[in-house]
């Protein structure tokens, strides 16, 4: 195996503090072939690092050293898709995307949808319980997955879960495997609910002289009980960023932007509804046909950012109560300036979840890095004072380990180990990542 | 303590098939009494059975022998609620339709609405997590806790979860424990996401010349796209009952009826289409202003039947694909005709859930008892065949314990006892329940 191999498949597109390169990196073609990789790892005691396309932002799939790197991205086929049902059946290295064009067609949507939705996998996906911008109104990947089929860490097949909407017998280690990022079985199949494609779509954007009045805005529309499919929030620098990108001129026109999009039955009344909330709340909203809105948020959903976090750039990705998105903002100004560090910010509003990024110049050097790593550190520690979490949608990963017990208790830490313990005695699926 | 009491905490509203009594009644106040009690029973390793007001069907709340029955329906303060957050804080011993109560001011709803929502509480909900009428659209109790408060096995208190909508941080132990049974820890404080009240609603009684025929309408309604927020089904032996009950005329109206509540801003757009949907697929949708849809819906929502079941009359729980609704319900026919007993049968339609209760003279005894019981066998074995659950949302308790090596393989089974063995390595949580 080339080094070349070796070295693509030795990280994801988290930052990487602990580099190490695997000894030996499987494509998977088959449910037996993983079965195979998995008795062989627990027989001779090596570490296994599943993976998708390797889009994580936390370092999840980052190698271990001397680790089995088994990709799944081979994988992907879709099985089965029901429409009576409502349900879709597939290999673990389906694109996201992918599978939403497949199942079009027959009027119904994959509802959970990462920015990543076009090069993620739903293995990732499901490893990451990952979020995106749909989640306040059709929740997060695991209400979305109804049935797993996962082998464990001894080659042993299992099936979690049902193909019924509900299903109570048993503990449910479906929601379990559902964001245990590879820690207790590797996901080889995914039965997973389809909702219907909506049969309409409203798209605002609506522009507020500052974060704090879009945020503002935020909680208008919430207490005009309307629940958007969409509900994105973008600060000025991030404007700026665009502008620069796509020779727009977003950031001339006020200095924060909320983009929404209300789908279904409703959409049309719930469109007016937002409009007249957010420009009493001063906001001036794109009077159009919103096909201005709808680019945006196209420019929003499959923007990946202009390139990879490094050492001197990180994305976070805490959540926060809906009612502290305002605070928030603010505080990480403050922490911004106070270390010296860059900051812009888009947030998932409708769910409280941000995407700060931090960064500082390259030429900065270590002084640099360590004046982000502090603003960081600082805007994990405010975001939990306020209710929040270190990680809403990305999995704590191996970058947010360090993070990890300034949220949960020795006692939580410990129970989580002993869970693991149950599922992988041996220690081999993924050490290191997701819990400590 | 009176053997009045004991009797009166010896058993839920399931069948008891292994009649046992406590050895003592807690009526606990406080998250210290529920620690208190469990050190103590750690220590002398007393199994401890929780319970709310009992309203389980399946028997989680039976005693075992000599046990600790543990109640916490005294634990029944709101302690808050927030409505820029959009969520609620409360005590498992609060009632569901009381917190719906209390948030509804704020223009917000609990969403899951088990029959029994004006009498079960909402720590019961979560030990089964609970369904109800509104769960295809707003999903079960496991879609809205987000955090939960869990003295375990030896009296230590955790805090899981998180109070933002969403959150990766670790394993999801919030959805472990909820369903659980009160296998796993004491959940003795509970923080649920609110929904928007829906600004209007609209209701429809769709009457149909037979099960089949309704059946059918449920999946025209899918291939229209719309999700209503409540699709009940109920067969005409129901409506006779109804009848019975009430001195309507459902059954001369048709042979069954489907009840159809669309909700929101889309609400009125929704509802016409489904009428138009079901009239092609030839119901008599009522013409009026849904006056009477509204009332049947309520009988619907807060009739818990004509009694509690008892060794000649048990009400099922199961759940099959969307698809196999018609199938099935045909497959139940043939049963009841076969093993000799009577049937009447409601679903909550839009997730496949099916409750058909089968019952026999109490005259006939033990052969009537014997009849009952393969008639439930293979209700059970003829939903699994179709890919279906032994329970949908009542959980298995000590009744349906008998069935769930039917639906689970061995691994599974061994797998969820190890999780056990994680939580509570003396086996002193509700033993003889949820799991084998």
């Amino acid at each position: 195996m080339s080094s070349g191999v070796l070295e693509e498949y030795s990280r994801d597109q988290g930052p990487v503090t602990q580099p190490a390169m695997p000894a030996v990196v499987v494509l998977a073609e088959s449910v037996e072939e993983v079965q195979h990789v998995m008795r062989c790892a627990h027989l001779f005691k090596v570490a296994v690092v599943a993976r998708g396309t390797g889009t994580s932002l936390s370092g999840g799939a980052h190698a271990v050293s001397g680790c089995i790197v088994l990709s799944l991205e081979r994988m992907n086929r879709i099985l089965e898709v029901r429409p009576q049902d409502e349900l879709a059946i597939v290999e673990p290295g389906v694109i996201n995307a992918d599978l939403n064009l497949a199942v079009a067609p027959h009027g119904l949507m994959y509802a959970p949808d990462p920015a990543s939705h076009t090069i993620s996998t739903l293995g990732g996906n499901v490893a990451t319980n990952a979020g995106g911008l749909r989640c306040a109104k059709y929740g997060v990947t695991r209400d979305s997955v109804l049935a797993l089929d996962v082998v464990l860490a001894d080659g042993t097949l299992i099936h979690t879960g049902h193909t019924t909407f509900k299903g109570v017998a048993g503990y449910d280690l479906t929601a379990l495997f559902v964001g245990s990022e590879g820690t207790l079985g590797i996901v080889v199949g995914i039965t997973v609910r389809l909702k219907y494609l909506p049969i309409q779509t409203r798209t605002l954007a609506a522009f507020f002289p500052d974060f704090p009045a879009a945020a503002a805005g935020v909680l208008a529309i919430g207490a005009a009980r309307v629940q958007p499919a969409i509900l994105e929030l973008l600060d000025g620098n991030t404007l700026g960023v665009l502008d620069a990108a796509f020779q727009s001129n977003l950031a001339a026109r006020g200095g924060a932007l909320l983009l929404i999009q209300t789908d279904g039955f409703g959409a049309e009344a719930e469109s007016a509804v937002v409009r007249k909330v957010l420009t009493q709340a001063g906001a001036t909203v794109e009077a159009e046909d919103g096909s201005e809105a709808a680019m945006l948020l196209d420019l929003r959903r499959n923007a990946r950012g202009d390139g990879v976090d490094d050492d001197f750039r990180v994305g976070e990705d805490v959540a926060v109560p809906r009612s502290q998105l305002v605070h928030y903002a603010g505080e990480l100004e403050r922490m911004a300036a106070e270390h010296g560090v860059r900051l812009r910010l888009v947030a998932h509003a409708g769910d409280g979840n941000l995407h700060p990024t931090f960064w500082v110049n390259r030429d900065e050097g270590q002084a640099g890095m360590h004046r982000l790593q502090a603003a960081l550190d600082e805007s994990v520690r405010v975001a939990l004072g306020l209710g929040g979490t270190i990680t809403g949608e990305h999995g704590v990963g191996q970058y947010k380990l360090r993070w990890l017990a300034w949220e949960q208790s020795a006692e939580v830490l410990s129970l989580q180990r002993r869970v693991k313990e149950a599922f992988d005695p041996l220690g081999i699926l993924n050490p290191g990542k997701a819990i400590t």
